[in-house]
């Protein structure tokens, strides 16, 4: 058997929370998604004027930080032209993306899910993602 | 010109937020979505130990219920073998839930988005559907 | 935080070799598929001659068993024309199987994961399925 | 007629177990898959700990190595911008890894099959798949 500690509703919301209040700040509405360990979608909020093609970039960012237990800013440089991953964006059926705003959870060295943040430039959701991440405890 | 009314993200959170006290009551843990009026899902919620298969169909029951202004129990009476929607399911890339839970969001009569709840029985679904819209005030 | 107890590759494949003794025994080569307790696939084996439409669907019945907690050929009942949960079919991008075949893997009342077996007819599959789930020792 | 000389259950079972070898000495779980002549799966494993987002790609690394009877690392170059593939890797619905870690298996100089590695570094994945086929004898 193997344990796989996984975040709950009630933390996921507590990390969109965060997530919003950094978006309010950088003055840019964004969709907010987070997932399990298992990659399944935990919670999801999408702020007031929000852009409507970033809901399923902002699920997918969470699914790929998780599915690879990288940041998807991180994983951007290895899936470019000549880079060791081009062409990792059209696997899992289309569900893998490979730019900024997606980060995983970790705790105790484990991760248990992940953030992702879509709505503005990659800069934004990146600073939004990390915002949404800081209020993960990183304790038990 | 048209207006869209439609539903905030506070709303939207107002209506899970009741939706999960009667999925506590019923003691069924239960994904719940809220989609505006564009069909376009505004937030989800999956309780804890709620199924990751009903992530997809709450999120298109709420869709189907605003898609076709109509409950998706109702859409069920339509859909079946012999009736005059049977086959519906199928449309829209697999979006089309036919099945209990789905329910729009009303406000002086017009429709402004759709709350989609899976995690039980039909019955259940269907009764937390219910309590969840029933948070949505009436009046502008 | 959540835990998700989880099968491990060790076990899942304990649970393959179980499934083809019991394939042999009735004479009839299948696909047999273990996912872990986020729905995930573990391991997949496709017994010599066995269908290769099935390898989907072997998968795909044990997603669906982890997905709704269920016993694939218990959720063919209510997935039926006139049943609560017709339609459920096309949900989640055509994963979910509505026949027999599909069962959890439960450990100290918990679900840890499903195995799904493709290959003959549903009783053969279910037999197969039953016999592979019975290596899966139930304590911790 | 023809003849479609193809890897048996068991062989695919001595390849996973060389690259699950392979993957303990470089230090990184992974997914392992085996595709027979037909380019279908014949067995996967996912190592404990190795990425959920590597299922799919394993399986279609092998896939690929069959489908076009080539190292996906040498299709690599020819799917670069500006190369006479580019493109390739929205064909077949998504189906095609053009990067490391899957290699065809070869007998008396025919195709028989593919093994298709991923979980690390593409150099790390192109060892493991390379450590797997190597277990696959050369004679009949």
């Amino acid at each position: 058997m193997r344990q796989l500690p996984s975040v709950s509703l009630d933390e996921a919301r507590e990390i969109i929370a965060a997530g919003e209040n950094k978006a309010r700040e950088v003055g840019q509405p964004a969709n907010i998604a987070v997932v399990d360990a298992g990659g399944n979608l935990v919670a999801h909020a999408r702020m007031d004027g929000a852009w409507i093609g970033s809901i399923d970039i902002s699920i997918n960012k969470a699914f790929t930080a998780r599915a690879f237990d990288t940041q998807t800013g991180d994983l951007a440089d290895n899936a470019q032209p000549g880079s060791q991953f081009f062409g990792i964006h059209v696997s899992n059926r289309g569900r893998v993306m490979v730019f900024a705003g997606g980060i995983p959870l970790q705790r105790d060295g484990q991760v248990v899910g992940a953030v992702g943040v879509s709505g503005g430039t990659g800069e934004q959701d990146q600073a939004i993602a990390e915002a949404a991440v800081a209020a993960f405890r990183p304790e038990g």
